[in-house]
């Protein structure tokens, strides 16, 4: 009782230090998935052989998965910046909701690293897919808790926008756990499906040159 | 003496950057957990055997650790969030104070890398609970510091409510260092205190609606 | 259709958390390059021997590439300072640019490395060099985007200005590139090239004494 | 001349991205300390002998070296936090020295491990104390390029402060530049002034009361 009492205090907290160790959290996350590409270790012998060169192109597999989480993270970092943008205050379970997304930020460095390592194995592949998945998936759980009842977003926010939103969100992680299931049928469909998914979220449409004239959100 | 003065000036100081560094610590403590799960290293006969599935289960207690370790330091974080947003002034001591708080957090990932190479060991369970121990002390003396006679606190907060925050923040600590102690007699019981203390501090009580609604604080 | 509905609101988005993001990635991945300094491993003998200094000296060229590294990602830093000053809202064009500005700069560390561990190999020269003219493209492609008819930049920016930015941010990567290309005759010139163009953004003219007074951009 | 034009703009830039590189850069320094402590690894047979209380133990100097360099930069960050506290533009030449000083402190980490692993010979104890020396005469550099005739620096600073404050940046790398010198004589005096040091900052005095109530400077 006396417990809640003081800790319920964090439902009147803002959103910004939640924003901050997010960025952090989204910040190394990101920068750690070049770990994974290690310097190959040559043998002088090797070196003037012109063995760098192969040894590099040999890494190709760490290389296109290091881009294309590259790529996953900075557009689940996006998303974030978009989603807070419409959220205005915090309470405990918006921020233990939020830790459960960054766990599985944080995650992605292993499963990359495990992909890269082992780049159409079913295993690997199904790991990496389900790692998405789940960040997806937290992603729409944050979404419906902040949005129910108007509780955590702005009051100015309509209905249809907030319904929007719920249905949009779900694409990536059905997506994602789809992929994982086809990789214990085809390996390279999974593998060019994790390609191709960040590419969605990439290219621009006609509209974005209308908004960008829209009024600035901090 | 001419020394105290310059230096004594930290007196007049926000809070501002004195968050960002701990946002910092704190986020890439977090974030370095997931260096402590190693991908397998396999054979090619090994990885045609179906060994790499195998070899990701046999990481399950580092995967425990892992998910226990995240929920604490984010839960340290939600408490440093919470109690920062009362304490609105920093002085030298302050700052030392929470540079002890960062040092009990920074070493969770070399604590929690422990536990998950020796699960059940007495020392290292120990290790691990009285880290834990000494980070939720730290928090407890930084509040007893910032708060008397409301040295770097908001005036507007009552005696009761900075009391109250006295005996909860007490009661992490007390539960850590009683987990460590227990290790000698019973390991699984301690690593079972572990695991259920993020807990009390994850499920949400019915004030948390109400207070849902209250003044925003940044 | 839809979708862009929804997603297309980040035209409206400040750059507060897309700069959060991108110091989070700057700042570790200059941090990061430290690692690639590994500290030598002697036995008690080669230590009784005076072998730490001598080991410590061998390490030159990863220090010297240590220091170039660092002067170059601090530099581009500084130009993502300047450009961000000018640029005053995001869209979600500008987010996938910055993400792929900051997958440049994380790749550093790598190039790095690889560069510290062979020197004077034509391929690891090459390497370095092409990762730092990508990152110099892609400041030169962010400041096209942003600045086409003052889409994202401050309205009262002088075309005449704008312009001269997209002139003098095309050295770097022309450098760069130009660099890349000289090691496959001379590896010697080109790190000299790598050691030099970070001194041009060092060192100070004397219109910097006048601009100090000027209004103050955070 | 052209090029000094778009460049010399920096010079009206404010400090906060400055200040948010720079906690960055201290966050992530003084999280990687810990990955200096490496987890002893142990075979069954040395675990069931208790064997893991002893390895941990035998961490003692890495343990030392740890606390006494995380309480560096975390009094280097104190400084850096003050410092800038009264500075309140930027610009070329600030952000370059800053870039300097950074190196200083990112190379702390590197130090560590070395005096962590050979914790009392003459030439990792030379290296520490030189690098802190280095980080230390970069806050006087900063100091003096920032104060000069006001510079950067807030115009109500007296300059009896000013003079103040270059005298005591300056003991610092004078201490620690003399116990560089001090270790090729007496390596335990050495490490003696390492442990020191940083008390002389820690401990409060009684003007520290007194300023607790001036103006809150963010």
């Amino acid at each position: 009782m006396l417990f809640r009492r003081l800790y319920s205090k964090s439902g009147g907290l803002g959103t910004h230090r939640l924003e901050a160790l997010s960025d952090g959290v989204f910040g190394v996350s990101i920068t750690l998935l070049v770990l994974a590409i290690v310097v190959p270790q040559l043998t002088s012998l090797e070196l003037v052989d012109g063995g760098l060169g192969r040894a590099l192109v040999s890494l190709w597999p760490r290389a296109l998965i290091y881009v294309i989480s590259f790529f996953v993270i900075g557009i689940y970092w996006m998303g974030h910046n978009i989603m807070f943008s419409y959220i205005e205050r915090s309470d405990r379970v918006l921020i233990v909701l939020n830790i459960l997304l960054l766990m599985s930020v944080s995650f992605i460095p292993f499963a990359a690293d495990l992909l890269g390592r082992y780049p159409f194995e079913t295993t690997a592949l199904m790991v990496y897919g389900l790692t998405l998945a789940f960040g997806g998936l937290m992603f729409e759980i944050v979404w419906l808790y902040a949005s129910k009842h108007h509780r955590l977003i702005r009051k100015s926010m309509s209905s249809e926008l907030i319904r929007l939103g719920k249905l949009l969100i779900l694409i990536t992680p059905l997506l994602y756990a789809g992929a994982a299931l086809i990789a214990m049928v085809n390996p390279y469909l999974t593998m060019a499906i994790f390609g191709i998914v960040p590419l969605l979220y990439i290219i621009p449409g006609p509209i974005d040159d209308l908004v960008a004239g829209a009024e600035v959100v901090q």
